[in-house]
């Protein structure tokens, strides 16, 4: 079995940690920003030295491309160069690394490929700066309004808006680059776990059926606001005490439910929060995963069974937003999974809990993703590490499934 | 029995509530503001209008005196003409319009009394701008320390001290005239029980035994942020719910303790509060108070039996604070008790909640505090309200309470 070169890999991790170093094992480069574009830099260099040629569309998606021996639509690879603030080296960027690095292979070994090879990548999937997260691969699928996206506006600098980010990126295409169902077969997607399955079962390969569907939901408690030391217990209407109540009954019901399914409750307001006061009003979120419509139709289901009152005070619920899941394409799945295997990695089916590009591209390309462990589950931190040659596994993964394709499509 | 007057009682009331007016039914009256130094000044004018002679201590504590038939100490009462922000026209301001009203009757009614009366107002009993509550009842007892409370800067304004307000306030005035045990033989406050007991129960009359014990604890949950769609549940350490599960410990075991017990988590914070990440850390308060410090005890000892971890999360604890119970002069108490039974007037024995000035003068001389019911038990609110019928028999009581003490002293 070939294999990709463990020292080029580090020293393209070691490489593009550089670009927005926080000096603390991690990395700030918000989309388009000076360190983005430094990065950006560093991979229209790399590539054009592998004889790729290098275009971006009309949102600033990169597309580098080897060309293939024959006249078909190339196969794509990659991912996003972006973080959040103090994020990780991982996150991302690995998936563009491990796309250049199996490119780099294919062209070192003089590997032949029918279709082109392209390596990707998407301009703002995090949406730290500009939000929505995946901006650009949801523009480009439909998902969302370029007009709109233009006018995102930085969370931190008023006024300052995508559309000027990106006029001055250098890196503003056209719109005739972007990836489209004629001109390309396939799409991969390797990417880090940012989660401890893989780390904690000692497995090496994630090979990833989909991305999870998910809800989210605000629950508001309305009690009464009282003096602590003047009402008695039996006068109450403490909103906290509801809320615990209910998400202890949250927890009950839906611990019934499937193994896999994944609810949070992360935020929670409590009014007027002064430790003498009776809590008036509570609000807490809750957001559930499952890849099975069905399970999450029955969170709703417990969700909407919520009894009105709990302990006198006024129970309420609004769902935020939701998510559909997002099945790969089984073709794809099954290569992947047959790659790692004879590559003698362990792998386990699983499906994304966040979401990637990848979950817009499946609607224009068969596509799918590659995981590989995060250790202690570790993500959008800095303490994101996922050692090398954990790394050079998905690699040779990607570089396998990517010659399956070129080879059965 | 001899009453005191409705209408001029509700005139006090409807004067008094000038002094701040939100235009929203309550009032913003902070200590030794304009609004409270126009509210003083109006206490001095209608006290000199009965000929009273109106003197300040250096805290600007006011005493109103009526000169009595023989040269003995003098009998105080009163309660303080500060509020919260956004308060309510009754929580201190009746105690003073009250005593206003009782003296306004002996003077009126020619009613004979061997002592002096001398109707007190306490300086910044909320601690609303500047910390801590009850501070210049607390000076004069020897609680607080006067150099420090002096330093004690407005929360709104940085700089502006307590002493600066006191200096600008033109009532400050000497350290001699402050109460002391030679020159009083006891001190009766009336206030709004802030609470909905006596307003539930239908009860006119609060015979105040004493002020509750109070302790003031935090309690901290470790456990391990992590991304809500990434984490299975078996590998979760969510400090949220490890805080529901003690909240609910707590519940479960303070409930066995005594019905009179009251006890609050008012205050909880969760980091980092994002709907997508599991809570990494969560504090909460707990307020418990009861008369009885045996039960506070067996509230501490309950504290202290907190399993050291609840689910996967390390739980710590710290005691903030903690007030210890105060009992009110029995001899006192029976005399209220007594003279609310003279009028007809149904009453029962409590212990008060908050803390009051007379929790502290009581170190100095005999004390005790009468209540009246606080309709829906509202407090510090704008909503605060007692019908002045309800108000006038708390009067009745303060007067005949007063005479009754100037009688068999």
């Amino acid at each position: 079995m070939i294999s990709c070169s463990l020292e080029r890999l580090d020293d393209k991790i070691k490489t593009f940690s550089k670009f927005g170093d926080t000096g603390k094992g991690g990395i700030t480069r918000f989309s388009l920003s000076h360190e983005a574009t430094a990065a950006r830099a560093e991979f229209k260099k790399r590539m054009e030295a592998l004889g790729a040629t290098v275009v971006t569309d009309d949102m600033a998606n990169m597309y580098a491309t080897l060309p293939g021996a024959e006249d078909l639509p190339a196969i794509a690879t990659g991912s996003h160069l972006d973080s959040v603030r103090q994020g990780g080296n991982y996150d991302g960027v690995l998936g563009v690394l491990a796309a250049m690095e199996a490119a780099e292979t294919i062209v070192r070994e003089n590997i032949p490929h029918r279709h082109p090879i392209t390596v990707v990548v998407w301009t703002n999937e995090e949406g730290a700066r500009f939000e929505p997260a995946m901006m650009s691969s949801g523009v480009i699928t439909g998902k969302f309004d370029k007009a709109a996206m233009l006018k995102s506006f930085a969370k931190d600098v008023p006024g300052y808006s995508f559309g000027e980010a990106l006029e001055k990126s250098g890196y503003k295409g056209s719109e005739e680059n972007r990836l489209t169902a004629d001109k390309y077969a396939a799409l991969i997607e390797l990417h880090i776990e940012q989660g401890p399955v893989l780390d904690s079962e000692g497995i090496d390969i994630g090979v990833v059926e989909g991305v999870c569907g998910m809800i989210n939901y605000e629950f508001t408690f309305t009690g009464q606001a009282g003096h602590a030391g003047t009402t008695p217990m039996k006068y109450r209407k403490d909103a906290l005490y509801a809320a615990v109540k209910a998400i202890q009954h949250l927890h009950d019901e839906l611990d019934r439910l499937d193994s896999r399914l994944v609810y949070t409750t992360g935020k929670i307001s409590c009014h007027p929060n002064i430790h003498t006061i009776i809590p008036g009003e509570v609000k807490f979120t809750l957001d559930a995963r499952h890849q099975d419509p069905k399970v999450l139709k029955k969170v709703m289901d417990i969700i909407k069974k919520m009894p009105a009152e709990i302990e006198k005070c006024k129970t309420g619920y609004r769902e935020d937003w939701s998510r559909k899941t997002v099945n790969f394409t089984p073709g794809l799945v099954d290569i992947v999974e047959r790659c790692a295997r004879e590559y003698g990695y362990s792998s386990r089916r699983m499906y994304s809990g966040p979401g990637h590009d990848a979950q817009y591209l499946i609607d224009l390309i068969p596509t799918t993703m590659i995981f590989v462990p995060s250790v202690g589950g570790h993500s959008h931190s800095e303490l994101e590490h996922t050692p090398t040659e954990s790394c050079l596994k998905g690699v040779n993964v990607l570089l396998d499934t990517l010659l399956t394709i070129d080879s059965t499509k």
